[in-house]
């Protein structure tokens, strides 16, 4: 458990960092912060959303993927859009992570996560369960994401086009 | 990443002390120790639960506001008194906390949480999920509430004026 | 706040340790890597579930308690078995530990927990929701679990024999 200096092996340091993206990722995404929520990812990233089960039996046939960051903006923008016609709360749970494997500079990450979805009703009903598979890189002295997979559980994602998970 | 001595910016001992502030407040309503969660508020606190519609559009009518200490205690009581009637299971689950701003003595949080119950024929449904906005406080050596705003994402909350979120 | 060296207070390495260990616990669950998780328990090793309304009125009737690790070990097997003919994935979230005690060399702590189920045609449903109370004891250097007992809310737990919670 003791971190020799300069290490980026599972320490406390990066533990909670990895912690702070998390909570910052499912934050901004509900509080419909998207630009600062945008800034989490690194220059250069990738977004996808994968069936867990294509993804067990290695078929990489992705309903979402943005495998540049000029690809993620222009999703959030479309997002934007639909969102006026799709009025809902979301709520992001989002699991203590587990740290898969750590070099210098990379830690890659899995968390489990939930999302909740209020209508204008005002009914929260469970929306989506998932693990997120993520690939955190230092770009200067913060953490940030360079690939984040969301393997997911749920199969009938309504409206899978207008949410980030 | 780096504490410099006695700051209460952002850093390890206060992340740790967030979260086992949260981890306090949510196992010990479910463990229906009403005394000791009393304890984790601040002599001089604030308690109020508002939907998150209404925060969002200004409208700062709360569903509940204790603005005192002395109004908590009454309401606690009356959650005793209540819940000879009501008999369930509370189980808070809270997400790692966002830090959302910090000075020296004070730290302001955001955590998502749902809450699910589970009615006497061992039945567990999602009664509410939403986000807390913590003001806490440095009293002595130990994190103190001193404001909580508990947003409600779900309007329809049945037992509302029974049960702490 | 402050750790004394060597002391297994509440602190902060201990807190982190205990994080991953849930962590893993729930992560490796999820990933059908039972082998993995049962390394995780420490060689003389005790896992129980039980009703929380029993516990509640002092009735120790569990419904299920392995009270060694051969024992666990055997149920992971038949698990194996049964899930061939009951195909599902589980999400496991587990909140934030409450540490509800500490002395050298052991922490007893208490995490809420949710579990979710997905069908094969895609359908998640809350599966399960509850309290675990963990005595972990150091092993070496590492963290492990020597007693678990998994508070069930829930009561219709209809695959209860093939799932660990």
């Amino acid at each position: 458990m003791t971190l020799a200096p300069g290490q980026v092996a599972p320490g406390q340091l990066d533990r909670l960092a990895v912690q702070d993206l998390l909570a910052e990722y499912g934050g901004l995404l509900d509080l419909g912060r998207y630009d600062d929520w945008l800034g989490l990812f690194a220059a250069e990233c990738r977004y996808s959303v994968l069936p867990r089960e294509n993804f067990d039996q290695g078929l990489p046939v992705a309903l979402i993927l943005c495998d540049n960051r000029g690809m993620l903006e222009d999703r959030i923008m479309a997002l934007r859009e639909a969102n006026k016609y799709n009025i809902h709360i979301d709520r992001h749970l989002i699991g203590l992570p587990r740290i898969a494997s750590a070099r210098p500079g990379t830690i890659d990450i899995e968390a489990p996560f939930a999302v909740y979805q209020t209508d204008q009703e005002g009914e929260t009903r469970l929306f989506a369960a998932g693990l997120y598979r993520d690939r955190l890189e230092m770009a200067g002295e913060r953490l940030r994401i360079a690939e984040k997979l969301v393997l997911l559980d749920t199969a009938a994602v309504p409206t899978l086009l207008a949410t980030p998970l």
